[in-house]
C-alpha cells in the first residue's frame, strides 16, 4: 500500500477501506507517513468528505493509536457529555453532580485548555483544596461510591488525533466536518464512554455559525457513535449569545451552585435539564425523557443535587462549604458596572467578543503558559430580548485591574440595544438521534 | 502574510494576488514554507484551479526562483519548441537543423531524462564524438554562426519548480492543469525563449488522454506565454500510437536524418513541417504559414536541411559522416521480426506499452542511475490503418539480448489486428493561438 495512491483515491472521490484508513493513521502516528502527504490527504477530505463508514473507521483508528481508558470496573453505563465550545458554558459543572444524583456514573476526564476561560479543572480549582491528581484506582472507587469524580488527562490518548489536529491547524483543514467529528468522537471513546450526549452549539459564538453546519456536525458525530456501538445523540443549542450569566472561573462555579439549588439562569437550567434527561435515559436510569426530567427537577428541588456537589468537592479535597457560602470563592478586588447608554431592548451580545473581554481581564489563557486569574470575569445582567433603561447595568465586571476602559469599550461595541422589542433566541434548536 | 491564510483563501476559491504567489514560491524555495503547507495548497489548487493571471504569476515566480539564461547576444527571435512527451517522438532532432536552415536561431538546452528512450542529449551522443559540454560563450557563438547548437542543462534553473514537482509527485497533485502548465512554461522561459511553439500530445500514449484535457492544457500554456510577453502557440498532435517508426536512440537519429533528407515517415514529416512552420513565422522568417511551409519543403528538397545537420554535428565534435552513412551509428547485435499472426488491418498500437517494450531492451532509463543502450530499440513496420498479411513483420526488434521472448509477448499484447479496414488517426487535431 502506498500513501500517494490513497491520496489519489480520496482525491478522485472513492471510499477508503478500513484497512487503508488504519494504514494511514498507524503510519502517520509512528512517523512513516510524512506531514506533507497527510496534509494533502486532509485537503482532499476537505473537498471530498468522508462516508459514514470512513468516519467510523477513522475514529476507531485514532482511538487505537494510543491508550484507551478501561472503565469496566465502574458499575453502570458510563454516559459522557461533550459540548462543542462556546462562551460561558457552565453545563459540565452542573451536569456532573446533577445526573450523578440520579444514579448515572460520571467518570470525567478533563483538561485545562485555552480559551476565554479555563477548562473544567481550572474552574473547579477555584474551590480551595480541590485537586484532580488522583490515581486511576481512586478515581474508579470514587465514581462507584459517589457516582461522580474528575481526573486530569493522563496517558497517551489519541496521539494520532493530536498530531493530526496540529497539522490541520496550520494547513487550513480544521474546518472539515468529518475530521472535526472523528476528532471529538475519538477522544470521548478513548476516554471510556459507553454512551455520549453531544451538545452542539450553533450561532455567532459557536464554531459552527449556522444551524445547517451544526446539524451536519451533529449528524456526523451521532452517525459515528452509533456505528461504533456507542449510543449517541445530540442536542443543537443556541450560542448566539453567551449561555447563562457568568463568564469566568469562580463566577461559573458560583453559577453552577446556584443552578443546582434551582436558582440558576433560565437558559442554563433548561439546557442542563435537557442534556441531563438524555444522559439519564441513555444510562438506563429512566425510561422516557419526561420521566428523566421529572427526576432531575425533583433532585434539584429537594436539595439532593446540591448535596451531591458537596460530596463531590470534598471527596477530592475541596472545601465544600463554598456551596453554602460562595463568598469563600476567590473574589476580585474591583467591580465595575457597564451602564446602558440608552433605553431599549438588548438585540445582540456578540459571544466571541464578550468572551475575549473576559480573557482581557485574565479569566482565560491565550497561550499554554498564561496564568489564569480565577476570581475575575463578567456577569451579564441583561440578555437578548431584555428591556433596559439608560444607566442600568448591562454587565458587571470583576477585575483585579483598576483600569478596565479597554474592556468596557470592547463590551459596548459588542452589546447592542435596539429601540424595537426583540424576541429572545430559541435555546434548543434540534435533537438528533439515529 | 501567513501561509495558512493563503491556503484557506485558495481553498475557498479566491484568487491569489501576485504578491501572495511570490511570497509562497519564494518562501517555499528557501525553506521558510514547509512541504506540508505547500502540499495542502497544491491539493486546494487541484480542486479550485487557478485563474489565467494566477498561472502567469506562478510561472514568473518560479522563473525568478533561480537563474535565467540570457540569450540576448544571440541575434534574432529565439523560438523554443516543447513537446509534452510521448513515444518515439523524434521532432526535436528534426526541427533543430530544419528551422535553423531557414534562419531561425535554435539555442537548445536539453537533458537526459527518464523514460522509454533517452533525452535529446542521449540520442545525439549516438553520433561518435558529439558532446554538449560547451561553455555558454561557445554556445552563443555557435548559434550565431550556425543558427543551431545544443547545450546540457546547467545552472540553477527554476529550483522552485523542481522542489514543487518532487512534492506533487508524492502527494497526488501532479495531475493539475495550472500546475503542469506553469511548470513547463517556467522552464522554457528561464531557458531564454522569446517565443514558444508547444506540441501537446493527445491520446492513449500521451499524458493527456483526451482531446478535451489536451486542449485545456494547451490553452493554459498559450495563455501564460502570451500574458508574460512570450509569443506562444500550441499544436495538439496525435499520440494514440507512437510517432514515426523508430523508438530507440540511434534508431531515432537515423530516422531524423531520413526525415531531413525527405525520406522520413509521413506522420513525423508532417508534424515537423507543421511545428516548423509556426516556429519560422514566430521568428519572423516568413509572413504566413504557407510561405513558411514552402520554405521548409524547399530546404529539405534541396538538401540544405541535411547539410545543416552535418554542420551542427561537426561543430560540437560529432562525426558528421553518419549523415551519409548511418551504418556508423551504434548497431545492435541481433534483430528479430515480430510476425503478424493473422491477416487484417492494424487497429491499435498501445504507445505506452510499446515504449515500455523498447525500455525492456535497454533503450531507456528506469532510474537516474540506469545505463542506456544507444543501439537498441524498435522499428514499427506497420502503423494503425495499414493492411497486414499473416507472417509479415509488424515490428523489427534491435537487441543486444539473445532472448527477447518477453518483449515480443508484450508487443503482441499491445498491437491489435482487426478484420475490418481501419482509418489511420488524425495527426494534427487543433492549433491554438491567442
Amino acid at each position: 500500500m502506498r500513501m500517494v495512491d490513497l491520496i489519489e483515491k480520496k482525491r478522485d472521490g472513492y471510499e477508503l477501506t478500513q484497512e487503508e484508513i488504519q494504514f494511514i493513521i498507524h503510519g502517520y502516528t509512528e512517523g512513516a507517513i510524512p506531514d506533507y502527504q497527510m496534509s494533502a490527504l486532509t485537503m482532499a477530505i476537505f473537498f471530498r468528505g468522508m462516508s459514514e463508514k470512513e468516519r467510523a473507521d477513522l475514529t476507531m483508528a485514532m482511538v487505537e493509536s494510543g491508550d484507551q481508558i478501561d472503565l469496566s470496573e465502574i458499575e453502570g453505563i458510563k454516559v459522557d457529555k461533550h459540548s462543542t465550545g462556546g462562551v460561558g458554558d457552565t453545563t459540565t459543572l452542573v451536569l456532573g453532580p446533577l445526573v450523578a444524583a440520579a444514579g448515572v456514573p460520571v467518570a470525567k476526564m478533563s483538561g485545562r485548555g485555552l480559551g476565554h476561560t479555563g477548562g473544567t479543572i481550572d474552574k473547579l480549582e477555584a474551590v480551595t483544596g480541590f485537586h484532580v491528581e488522583i490515581d486511576k484506582a481512586e478515581f474508579i472507587e470514587l465514581v462507584n461510591k459517589n457516582k461522580v469524580a474528575v481526573i486530569g488527562q493522563s496517558g497517551n490518548l489519541t496521539p494520532a488525533d493530536k498530531k493530526l489536529y496540529a497539522l490541520r491547524d496550520v494547513t487550513a483543514t480544521v474546518n472539515s466536518i468529518p475530521l472535526i467529528a472523528s476528532s471529538i468522537m475519538s477522544k470521548k471513546i478513548a476516554a471510556g464512554a459507553d454512551a455520549i450526549v453531544l451538545d452542539v452549539k450553533t450561532g455567532a459564538g459557536a464554531f459552527m455559525k449556522t444551524l445547517e453546519q451544526s446539524r451536519e456536525l451533529a449528524e456526523a458525530m451521532v452517525g459515528i457513535g452509533n456505528k461504533v456501538g456507542r449510543n449517541t445523540m445530540a442536542v443543537i443549542s443556541d450560542m448566539s449569545q453567551p449561555l447563562g450569566f457568568a463568564i469566568g472561573n469562580a463566577l461559573e462555579v458560583k453559577e453552577a451552585i446556584d443552578t443546582l439549588r434551582g436558582e440558576g439562569p433560565g437558559d442554563l437550567t433548561e439546557l442542563c435539564l435537557t442534556l441531563g434527561s438524555h444522559m439519564v435515559v441513555l444510562a438506563g436510569k429512566a425510561k422516557t425523557l419526561s420521566e428523566a426530567r421529572s427526576l432531575l427537577e425533583k433532585i434539584i428541588r429537594e436539595g439532593v443535587a446540591l448535596e451531591k456537589m458537596k460530596v463531590f468537592l470534598s471527596a477530592q479535597g475541596g472545601d465544600a462549604s463554598v456551596v453554602d457560602d460562595p463568598g469563600k470563592l476567590p473574589q476580585a478586588k474591583y467591580t465595575f458596572e457597564l451602564e446602558a447608554k440608552k433605553d431599549g431592548y438588548v438585540s445582540e451580545i456578540v459571544a466571541d467578543a464578550v468572551g475575549t473581554a473576559a480573557m482581557l481581564l485574565g479569566a482565560g489563557r491565550a497561550t499554554k503558559e498564561s496564568e489564569i486569574d480565577l476570581a475575575v470575569g463578567l456577569m451579564l445582567r441583561k440578555k437578548i430580548g431584555d428591556a433596559v433603561k439608560k444607566g442600568e447595568s448591562l454587565v458587571t465586571l470583576y477585575s483585579n485591574f483598576e483600569d478596565v476602559a479597554d474592556v468596557k469599550e470592547k463590551l459596548y461595541e459588542n452589546i447592542r440595544i435596539s429601540a424595537q422589542k426583540i424576541e429572545p433566541p430559541t435555546l434548543i434548536h434540534e435533537e438528533i438521534t439515529q
